[in-house]
């Protein structure tokens, strides 16, 4: 434990180092850094946290993080019969990026895990239900995106026995070797799923 | 170039990210984290950092980083006799932390570089000088603690001449093979200088 010169400095690098993977040593290195730069650094970095953190809203129709309630999806993605549906908004992010996909998305805020205590009343799947409940609905197919871990399986299950009740196809993400991937590699799970589940070679002709 | 779902995350991931060794997917990390946080999380972070930007202040007589401008180094510093010449703050605290040494520091805010512009004018050495000319100074030895690097060694020499006229002892750190330090990978500039300036093998009997 470092005998700081100052209670300030002691106080920013406390609470700095609350942040995750910023230990105390990196903590007092930033802290430095604000003060060799002038004051206005540290002004418009503490003012865009704390703009960020009271201001930031989730849209009201797909849960996404947002600076307004009211949905902007429409805007921005073409294709209102497909529903991705994923765990937090970086998926959507991650999703947007492989510029793959043009349809809306459900974010459900996490996935059913009995051990931190969520269950599928903890999450967004009402909603996701009366949108696709709506008369005005032109979902015809729901892609379950959650993660290929057991809390995601059992999400996927759950959420795909309530929507048989509609006139949805549901789909999930291909699983399988990924791309660049080495057999050698690949894990005997994945590998031995994707040798069951194998696809017909496409020649392209 | 991620696309952000919301224009406050976007700008707090651009401030965050001007931070040194923090890209923007950390900071955009960072962000989400605050986001999953309660909002008292993100105000005592954003508070401690103005409180430290805006109320940090320099000691009077040493320069070091303080609370005050006074001087509390009378406080916790036993051996007035004694000043250890140091770059900036960080390095005192890196020679307290070796518990060898209880003299006073004195700051110097940087050293000579004229690539960046610094010349003597910049650095606290006139109130090194104050110092030790005063009547009132118990100022025995000037321990010049500065980088081993070409302008260290330039202020070292520098603050040694000007301090030739009082009547004060002037060291420096000792240079040689770190302690731990394997003979193999020791730079051969340390190496040669460790045959020049050998020392007596003390057997401490």
């Amino acid at each position: 434990m470092m005998d700081y010169p100052s209670k300030l400095i002691e106080e920013a690098v406390t609470e700095i180092s609350r942040l995750p993977g910023i230990g105390r040593k990196t903590a007092f290195r930033l802290a430095l850094h604000l003060l060799k730069q002038d004051p206005e650094f540290t002004h418009r970095l503490a003012g865009s946290l704390l703009n960020l953190r009271d201001n930031i809203k989730r849209c009201s129709t797909c849960h996404m993080l947002s600076d307004t309630e009211e949905c902007t999806c429409m805007h921005f993605r073409k294709d209102p019969t497909t529903v991705c549906v994923v765990e937090d908004t970086p998926d959507v992010m991650a999703i947007q990026n492989t510029a793959q996909y043009n349809g809306y998305f459900h974010v459900l805020g996490g996935v059913i895990s009995p051990l931190e205590g969520i269950g599928p009343g903890e999450l967004n799947i009402e909603t996701l239900i009366s949108r696709i409940a709506s008369p005005e609905s032109q979902v015809k197919e729901v892609i379950l995106a959650l993660s290929a871990t057991m809390e995601g399986d059992t999400t996927s299950f759950y959420i795909a026995r309530k929507l048989k009740a509609y006139n949805v196809k549901i789909t999930t993400l291909a699983r399988g070797v990924p791309v660049g991937g080495e057999l050698e590699y690949t894990d005997e799970i994945t590998l031995g799923r994707s040798i069951v589940k194998r696809m017909t070679y496409e020649t392209g002709e």
